[in-house]
Parts: C-alpha cells; sequence; structure tokens
C-alpha cells in the first residue's frame, strides 16, 4: 500500500489527525481539526439495522439513491446518476472517459485532480485562467474552487463545454462544495448536453465523510460506463441508507446551509481581529492570508488546532469551521495569544 | 445509472431481493435468501461512534488495517496488502495492471470477471481447464471457485505463475471464499514472487457484505498501482473499523470455521433427503444438481425462500447457509414439500 501521510511526506490533504499528532506530539488532546471542509454539525445518523451491514447493498437501494440524488442536484433524471464510494475514486475514471490526450487543470485547486488525470494517460497543463486551456481535451475545473472559493460563472463554463464538444472534449466539473454556493451556479442541470461531468460530494456538506459517498452526474451512456467500471455493490450499504434519507432532507439543508453562511462570518471575524486577510473560501471553509502564516500553523498546532496550509502558497492558511461554543472558544483565544505575542 | 438486475434482465448475482420480489410477488416475507454465499451469522458490529462517520477515513487507520490484514491472510506485510472498498471494484484495476491482451478465465465462475477483463482492454478466453491457458498475458480464477468449490493446487497455481512471468504476465487470484477452505490452499503467501495478485474478500466470510470491505494482496509496486487509483479514502471509516477488529479476531474466526462446516454438512443432507446430488461448494454455499432445478427453483420463491440458479446451467441450483432454528426449519419443511408433490 503506498504509505499516506507518512511523517516525512507533505501533507497533501486535510483532516489527517494522525500527521497532526505526529507534527504536534505534545498538544492537548482532543485536537480541534480546523483543516478540513467538512460540516462539523453533521446530519444526524439514523438508525442503522445490523442487517444493513450484512447483507450486499440491494439494488433498489441504489437505484432509489440515484432517483434521489437527481432531484437534490437538478440533475435530469436517475439515469444521470451514477452513486459512488466518494468522489475520489470517480476521478482518475472521469478522466478516462475519453482517449489519452492534454488535460487544464485551473489552479491553486484540490490536489488529487492533476494526479487523477495523469493516471488516465493525459498530459497535465495547470493553468490559472480559463480562457487560456486552449487546445485542451480534458478540462477539470472545481466549482466552487478549493482553496480560494473562485466561482466561475455557469456561462464561461457552457461556452467552455461547447469548445470542447467541438473537438471531442469534455468538461469535468468538481462541485465538492456547490452545495453552499449561490442558488444556480451548478452544471448539474446541464449534463445533457453530453460532455459535461458533474462531481457532488456527499460527506463534505453533510458532515459525513467517514461514510463515502459521492456522485457522478453525467449522460447516460457515459453513467453507464463509470457505473460498470465501479460495479454493482460500490457504494455502502450504510450509505445508501444515510444517503437516501439525507438528500431528501430539505428542511435540513436549507437549515444547515444558512447555519454554515453564519458561522463562515463568525470564524471571518476572528481571522480578521487576529490581524489575518481573509482573501476567499465558501461557507465550509476561510481561505486567509499572512505573512505569520508558518508561524500561526504551529502556534495553533501546539495548542491542538490544526489548520491547512500549502507548500505551494507559504502565506496562506485555510480553516474550516469549529462546532460548538467550546470549540469557538478554543480557537478564538489561541488566535487571540497569537496575536498579543507578537 | 446502469440498471441493475431489472426486471428483463437475467439475474447475474445473488442476494438482490429486489429481483426476488417482483419474481415472486406473493410470497410470504420475509425473504429467506439463500441466494448467495455470505455468512448469515455475522461478526457481531461493534459500537460504532458517530465521529467514526463524521472524519475523514484516517490514514494511520488504514494502515492498521492494512497491517491486520497482512497478519490474517499470511501476506508478507502491510506493504503488500490494499485495502478497497470490496473486490469487485478492484476486478478491472487489477486487469490493468499489465498492458491489453489475452486473458484467460476459468469457468464456470463468478460472472464478473470476465467484463472487468473487457474493461482493462483484454480479449477473453474463457476455459474449462487451467492446462488450456495457453499463450494467456492474465489468467483469471477463483480459488476455491464459485459455485462448484473447485480447488486448484497451490503447485499448479505456482508453476502456472512461472510460466506466465517468464512472458510478463499476471495470474490474478479471486479468493473470495478461501477463508473456508483448507489452510495453506491461499496464495497470499506467494504474492512476493511478483507477478501473482490475490483478491480477498471480507465481507462474504464476516458475513458483513453490506460494509464493502475487499483486498488486493500484490508487491509493494503492484500495490501502489492499485493504490494510487483508489485514492486515499476509499474504504469507509465504519470498514476500517470493523475489519480491523473483526480480522484480528482469532477465535472467532476459529469458532465460525468450525461452524461454517457444521451448517454446510446439515444443508447437504437436506438437499440429499430432497432427490438432490450435491455436485460442488464451500463451507458458505452448497451447488445442487437436479433436472427439476427450475422446479425447485419457483417451489421455494414461492414460499419465500431465495435460491441461486444459473442460466448457462439450467439443472444447478446453488443454496446458501440459513442462519437459526426457524430458518432451518423452513427449508426443510418446504424441501419436503418439494419432494412430496412429485
Amino acid at each position: 500500500m503506498v504509505p499516506l501521510g507518512g511523517a516525512n511526506q507533505p501533507l497533501l490533504h486535510g483532516g489527517d489527525l494522525a500527521a497532526a499528532r505526529r507534527l504536534f506530539p505534545d498538544a492537548p488532546e482532543p485536537f480541534l481539526d480546523l483543516s478540513t471542509g467538512i460540516n462539523p454539525n453533521p446530519y444526524p445518523l439514523p438508525v442503522l439495522p445490523a442487517e444493513i451491514f450484512a447483507r450486499l447493498p440491494d439494488s433498489a437501494a441504489l437505484e432509489q439513491l440515484a432517483a434521489v440524488a437527481a432531484a437534490a442536484y437538478g440533475a435530469p433524471s436517475a439515469g444521470y446518476v451514477v452513486p459512488a464510494p466518494g468522489t475520489q475514486i470517480l476521478l482518475p475514471l472521469v478522466c478516462g472517459l475519453i482517449p489519452p490526450g492534454r488535460a487544464a487543470i485551473l489552479t491553486p485547486t484540490y490536489s488529487e485532480h492533476a494526479p487523477a488525470a495523469v493516471l488516465a494517460g493525459h498530459a497535465v497543463a495547470e493553468l490559472r485562467d480559463i480562457a487560456a486551456v486552449g487546445n485542451a481535451d480534458l478540462v477539470l475545473v472545481t466549482n466552487p474552487n478549493n482553496p480560494d472559493g473562485r466561482l466561475l460563472a455557469k456561462a464561461d463554463l457552457l461556452a467552455l463545454a461547447r469548445t470542447l464538444k467541438a473537438r471531442g472534449g469534455l468538461l469535468a466539473v468538481d462541485e465538492a462544495f456547490m452545495d453552499v454556493a449561490p442558488p444556480g451556479a451548478s452544471l448539474a442541470s446541464e449534463v445533457a448536453r453530453g460532455n459535461i461531468v458533474v462531481l457532488r460530494s456527499f460527506g463534505k456538506f453533510f458532515g459525513l465523510a467517514g461514510i463515502r459517498l459521492g456522485f457522478a452526474l453525467a449522460t447516460p451512456p457515459l453513467a453507464a460506463r463509470l457505473a460498470a467500471l465501479l460495479g454493482p455493490w460500490a457504494v455502502s450499504a450504510p450509505a445508501l441508507a444515510v444517503g437516501t434519507k439525507a438528500l431528501a432532507d430539505g428542511d435540513w439543508i436549507e437549515n444547515s446551509r444558512r447555519a454554515l453562511a453564519d458561522a463562515a462570518a463568525r470564524l471571518d471575524t476572528i481571522l480578521c481581529k487576529a490581524g489575518l486577510h481573509v482573501v476567499g473560501g465558501t461557507p465550509l471553509f476561510r481561505l486567509a492570508q499572512t505573512h505569520a502564516a508558518g508561524e500561526l500553523f504551529h502556534h495553533l498546532g501546539r495548542a491542538g488546532i490544526f489548520s491547512r496550509r500549502f507548500p505551494q502558497q507559504p502565506t496562506w492558511l485555510r480553516f474550516g469551521l469549529p462546532a460548538g461554543e467550546p470549540q469557538w472558544q478554543r480557537l478564538q483565544m489561541a488566535m487571540a495569544e497569537f496575536r498579543d505575542s507578537r
């Protein structure tokens, strides 16, 4: 197995408390993990009967999940939905929907996109501007983007998809954080155009990243190719049960969107008071800039608060949301200490 | 999404109670599902704290699972183990470890092997005899085999692996039911030879198929390629927790092996008394032959007992194990009724 997050590896991802403990062995436990963009107030787990774990996931339950996901995300129908054990595993499969060619990735972004395109045989170019995709066959964008929250206009993406279509190219849009973006920004309703694949994460917005559930939205022929690669039981039965219930819970979804927006505003205030510049983000995470990012990362880490840094952007720190008043107080106190120490 | 088990599709797999209900809409519920080879007495689920579902699966927990699995299966070390959300999803990835060429599959066997080899670009030949693999680049065998239980000798498989190695070929051994096979039959301890990949299922022997957990055992370079395709969080956190506990529970494993062997013997007696010939199987399922297989399948189905038939082998029926005395009695009574009706 590939050793992930070993002591000498750079931290490619948030959420790895084993890595946090290696970095800050003397930090007080429990760690306050702000290194991810996962909703800290998860969807309440329904009772999961033991039989759910025992039996193979049911094909009828899978169909039902696809239908509920289509409605929740605004895809045309269940036939456009491929449930998967998280979107990560879908990345190389989606990149492989077209023959190896030139892939353009809008950066900085989620670190697994470029490797996935390479695994699918593409030559990868990293770009800063969607207008610069040139003659790429595959364009892979995160919208809204992680970590800076940049939101690409739907009209621009649709124009890009048209250009790509003329040469048999594919537009893949990772909408991992679209649940908390402005309404109408998703391309889920546009996948019938034929060369657009949208990825949707379940675990981030619903705060259940451990359960592993994500979706590809695409035309039925592309969806069938992805489903064949995943095979018949890719999604666990607990994920089927929880996902079907949560994606149909409009009240929880609406309330959580509001609560996350409020929490993000509160986090911005804390970051600003500590002298950081909030330069982007989504309601699930905030990106802050400071020349003291390295010191602050270590200060917080020693206090048992794990934030996210970016080796390529040494002045950036990304913060997820605390859950509950004690966690907010802990962050506020640590940030105030840092400010006062300088 | 590919519609799985739709009303007009042949039943490719066991365990699909939605399909059973379409076939036998008037059957008494609950169905007694004997259509799979899954242990009906599952490993007792540990308490799964809500936090397990909320957080991303931890890299340290993944390492620990790999180490426990290596010890349980007899692989050289954790570096030879790739945990995955079931072995199904690994099949096309394992077939893709060598360039597209000629794949030989020993049949009849699990119906997903040939499609997986095709997905990886191979031309597939189905063979009845391991001696007939000819100039295949990839040989894919199930050992012990499903549904007939045929066990290939380790020496023969190792000789085949040597032959394949000389031409850069790969031997993939699906050991989905090896947990209940005679000791020493597994090739898990031989994967260091370099061109052997062993697949191990967690859900069948431990009776937790809904959780989706399986393993590829292979040399570290091959394991790293598979792990990269799966990405960092392919296995759900509940599966990590349950798998790590169960695979280390030697007492449960030992007791279950004995109990399954006893149950298989009891099932054989019932099948024989009803006039069926038991022609193969493993302790997790029995393969019976009778010219009345079609009638018996429907008789049992109408009584709410779902067995497994095989479109290509119309005289075969496969039976999984009942759990608990009421289920045994229900099967016994339905089989006696069938015998008396003829």
